[in-house]
């Protein structure tokens, strides 16, 4: 890895200094989060008790992330990553797009991983922070993977931008309703959403909550 | 009350015996397992506690319950019962007795009872049993309230009967999305909806899923 560019693979901002990221071991510490939220829940957590676990020392812990929150949000953030970074294969069809777009969103949704956002939405009755940072950077990213599928659709003559602009008005519940079942899924449905079960929601909720069919790119009457 | 009769109003099969039930009694146990689960979460949860917090003695809580997933499974359902048992003024449409029964649903969700709710979700991954609890009496309960609109519909001849069964063929996800919008409205959208809001639930994303448009009948192509 260059020394120029940090973790996320931005270049560091000329001037800066400082330590370079351990990405190996940032992600051992990000892990320990994981693990221990899963483990025994949010309230226990302690910079203390993951740099234990990650087998680092305290400081090392406190020099990247100011607090528990912070480490938290970039827990979270790192279990969407794969989801909103997808740029790849470009798709032909709305429908393939969201079908490999959710297919990727749900593997980030598998039941270890499920459970953490399930710990961290149990402590949002004490601690009402983690609410919004699971909203910001767990629900957004989701909503955002469909978003840039719209986007992309856009581009490709498939849909209005009158249309997109609406869906992605905030408020307007289509995309909402698409993000529920994703998150909800072993809830709402007694399993995980296969590749065939996500065509399914493609199918059965998204194409018809934008306006499309499923078998063709017929937009219906607003 | 009528001596003949249970907490829910059935009438006792002739020869039961046995302590009648107190109803207060009751209703202040499960209350007390509602406040328990959101402070401390399920895994901390004991009958001694129900009782002590309840205020009557251990064997009051044993002799109604047999351990604390039933006590649990009861507590759940309480949260459900005003939605399901609805059977009230008869709505003229679909769209009228959706939004009156989701307003009733959403108000079993309001923020103390989501976080009962969230609470039990975060104890899953150590205590499966407790995910089908929360899918029987709790998903199903929402789901039920929507299926029963969609039963009236039918009578009414607002819907067809094959439309009907092919929207409540298990697996299927248009009222599961419904379901989830509800179940996660605060970390989907940062607010609880109000009933302006469950009528935008209606309108946008259950008449478009069922194939009603919102401001007529008219059932388009499947």
């Amino acid at each position: 890895m260059s020394r120029a560019t940090d973790s996320t693979g931005r270049k560091r901002p000329s001037g800066a200094f400082g330590p370079v990221r351990d990405e190996a071991r940032d992600a051992r510490i990000i892990d320990a989060v994981l693990d221990l939220i899963v483990e025994s829940g949010y309230a226990d957590l302690t910079m203390g008790a993951v740099a234990a676990r990650a087998k680092v020392a305290k400081a090392t812990v406190y020099r990247r992330w100011a607090s528990r929150e912070d480490l938290v949000a970039d827990a979270l953030e790192s279990l969407m990553l794969p989801s909103v970074s997808f740029e790849g294969l470009a798709a032909e069809t709305l429908r393939e797009d969201l079908i490999a777009t959710l297919t990727r969103s749900s593997a980030c949704l598998q039941p270890q991983r499920r459970r953490f956002s399930a710990a961290l939405a149990a402590a949002t009755g004490s601690h009402p922070q983690i609410a919004d940072t699971l909203r910001e950077r767990y629900i957004a990213g989701q909503r955002e993977a469909i978003a840039s599928c719209l986007r992309h659709a856009q581009e490709r003559g498939e849909l209005t931008a009158d249309r997109v602009e609406r869906l992605l008005t905030p408020g307007r519940l289509e995309i909402a309703a698409a993000v529920g079942v994703l998150v909800l899924q072993e809830d709402l449905l007694g399993a995980i959403l296969d590749v065939e079960g996500i065509a399914h929601l493609v199918d059965q909720v998204l194409l018809p909550l934008i306006g499309v069919t499923s078998n063709s790119s017929y937009v219906f009457g607003q």
